[in-house]
C-alpha cells in the first residue's frame, strides 16, 4: 500500500495525539516531528521518526506529503499556516471563528501559488459540527438548529480564571444544560438564552492568603467569559486538581428540529453528538483523516485552501469509490 | 434569486413529500408532476404546477432542471432511472443495497453520455447514514461501527405478513433494542447478534375465520424476515390499525466507538441519529437538497452518476462558499 508521509509541526497535546493515533491508519507513515523546543527535549521510542527543528522543515519539502500543523490559533497558525502552505500540503485546526475568512484568503493564496493543497479549520468545531450544521440546514431549512458544547474543558475560560490575582491554578468545564437539550429534542424549537444553554463549572486553587470570596465574585462577574452564565465556583487543592481534573474530555451536540407536512404536523429531528475522553486525541484523528484527503486532492491537481465544505467524503476514506458504493452506501 | 425548476416523477408518498416540502427552499420551484395514473385522478390546488403523463416528460427537457424520481427500487427505478438520466439531471432514492453497483454503472453511462448529472441512492439509508458510517470509519478506523434502525415501519416486512393466507392487513415496526444501544454507547464494542439489535413488532388484522395461532406461527418462523428475531405479534381490528398505525414514523442511529491513546485508555464516541414522524416527508427533504447540488454540478460541467460520497457539502447549501466559511464553519 502506498504510504502517505506525514510531518507534525508542533509537539503539544495535539501533535502528541497525531503521533499516538497515526498507526491506526495503514496508509499513513509519520516521517518527522518539527518543534521549536530543543530537539533533545522530545523523547520518543520510535527510531524511524525524526525529531527536527522547525526551521529545518524546508529541507523536507520532497520527503513529506502532508504537514499536520498542530500549533494554536491565536499566535502560531496565523504565521505558520501561510509559511508552511508555501512549501507543503497542510492540515490545520484554525478555530478562531471570526478570523476564518481572513485566514482562508491567506492560506488559499500561499497554497495556490505553490501548487499545494491546504485543508483549514479541521477538527470537530470547526469541522464535524460545521458539516452537520450545514447538512441539517440544507435539508430542513424551515427548522431551527442548535449547538451545545461539553461537558468539557475550555482552555480559554480556564486561562481567564488563572489570570486573576491570588489564583494559582484553575480549570473550567462548559456543561450543556440537559433540560434545554431535552426541550430541543422534543421539537419545541425554543429560543434559548445564553445561560439556558450552558453552565460553567470552575475548579480553582488559590494562594494561601488569597480572598476566596473576592475571587469567586471576580470570576462570576467577568464580562464575556462568565457574567452571562450560571457559574459554579469550587475551591480545591492543587493535589485534587491534578488528580481529578487532568483529563481533557469534551463533546457536544448539533441538533436541528423542523416540521414538515401540509399543516406542519410532522416533527423531524436530526442529531449529531460526540462524547470524547480526550479532545486532543480525537481532534488529531480528524486531522489525520483529512491529511489523506489533502494528499489525494493534491495528486489530482486540486490546489488551494479547502474546508470541510469543499472536500467530498470519498477523499477521506481509504476505500475506493467503487468499494464505498458496494460496502458503505 | 435564480429558480431551479423541479419535476417529480411518481406521485406516491415520496412524490407527495417533495411537493409538500418544496416551498421551504426559496431557490426551488415545482414545475410539473409526471404520473402513470390518469392525470385527472391527481388533485392539487396549485394551478401553476402541471400534472402530466409520464410519457410526456421528454417534451419538458428544456423546461426542467432536475427530475426527482420518486418511484420504488424494486421495479420502477431500474427502468425509469436510466431512461430519465438520458434526458434530465436526476435524483433518486434507489435503496436495494446489493444492486447499487450495477445501478450506478447504468446510471453513470446514461447520464454521462447525455451530459446529465444523476445523484443516486439519496435519502437517509442509503444517504445520511452512509455519510456518517464512512466519515466515522475514516476518522476512527480502529473502532467499531453500528447501525440501528427504527422505531419505524418496514414496508417489506409489512408486505411479507400481508401475503400470508388469512391476513387482511398488517403493519410491522422495526424496533432497536435500547439495552444494546446503551452497551454500544458505553464503549464496550459488543458483538451483537441479529436478535440483539432489533425486535419486530407486528400488528395484524385477520379474516373472520382465520386461525390466529397458525398465523402467528407462520410470521414468527418466516425465514429472513422474522425467524432470526424476537417477534411480537398483536392481533387488532382494521379500525384500530387505521386509527393507530397509519403514520410512517422512522429513524435510527449510526454509532461508532473507538479507543485512542498510548494504552487505548480514552473512549471516543460518535453518534448520528434521526427521529422522524414522517419517513417519506423527510426523505423528500433530503432529495430536494441534493437536487440543488445536482443542478450546480451540472452547471459546472460535472456529469455522470454521483453518490453522497462524491458531492461536497457546499453544493447542497443555498449559501455561497464564502458565506459558509463566515457563517457555518
Amino acid at each position: 500500500m502506498e504510504q502517505i508521509k506525514i510531518g507534525i509541526v508542533g509537539y503539544g497535546n495535539l501533535g502528541k495525539g497525531v503521533k499516538k493515533g497515526i498507526s491506526n491508519y495503514p496508509d499513513m507513515n509519520l516521517t518527522a516531528i518539527f518543534t521549536r523546543r530543543p530537539v533533545e527535549s522530545i523523547n520518543i521510542t520510535e527510531k524511524e521518526i525524526k525529531i527536527l527543528n522547525v526551521d529545518d522543515a524546508q529541507k523536507y519539502k520532497d520527503k513529506i506529503d502532508v504537514m499536520i500543523l498542530c500549533g494554536g490559533s491565536a499566535t502560531d497558525l496565523p504565521v505558520q499556516g501561510p509559511a508552511f502552505a508555501k512549501m507543503f500540503n497542510t492540515i490545520d485546526s484554525f478555530d478562531t471563528h471570526n478570523k476564518i475568512p481572513e485566514y482562508y484568503e491567506k492560506m488559499n493564496k500561499a497554497a495556490s501559488e505553490n501548487e499545494n493543497t491546504s485543508a483549514i479549520s479541521i477538527g470537530w468545531d470547526p469541522g464535524l459540527f460545521s458539516i452537520n450544521r450545514t447538512l441539517f440546514e440544507a435539508i430542513l431549512p424551515q427548522g431551527k438548529g442548535y449547538t451545545f458544547w461539553g461537558p468539557g474543558v475550555s482552555q480559554g475560560h480556564s486561562d481567564a480564571i488563572r489570570r486573576i490575582k491570588g489564583v494559582k491554578n484553575a480549570i473550567q468545564y462548559t456543561v450543556p444544560i440537559n433540560e434545554s437539550i431535552d426541550r430541543v429534542r422534543s421539537g419545541d424549537n425554543p429560543d434559548l438564552k445564553t445561560d439556558e444553554k450552558h453552565l460553567r463549572k470552575c475548579y480553582v486553587v488559590i494562594e494561601k492568603d488569597a480572598n476566596q470570596e473576592k475571587i469567586e465574585e471576580q470570576i462570576k462577574n467577568m464580562p464575556d467569559y462568565f457574567a452571562d452564565y450560571q457559574t459554579e465556583v469550587n475551591f480545591i487543592s492543587e493535589k485534587e486538581l491534578q488528580k481529578e481534573h487532568s483529563q481533557m474530555p469534551h463533546g457536544g451536540f448539533v441538533i436541528r428540529s423542523a416540521k414538515t407536512g401540509e399543516n406542519k404536523e410532522n416533527k423531524q429531528l436530526l442529531e449529531f453528538s460526540l462524547k470524547l475522553d480526550s479532545n486532543p486525541e480525537f481532534t488529531a484523528s480528524v486531522l489525520i483523516a483529512y491529511a489523506r484527503a489533502v494528499h489525494k486532492l493534491n495528486q489530482e491537481g486540486t490546489t488551494g485552501a479547502k474546508t470541510v465544505f469543499d472536500i467530498p467524503l470519498s477523499y477521506l476514506s481509504i476505500k475506493s469509490p467503487a468499494e464505498l458504493r458496494r460496502q458503505m452506501l
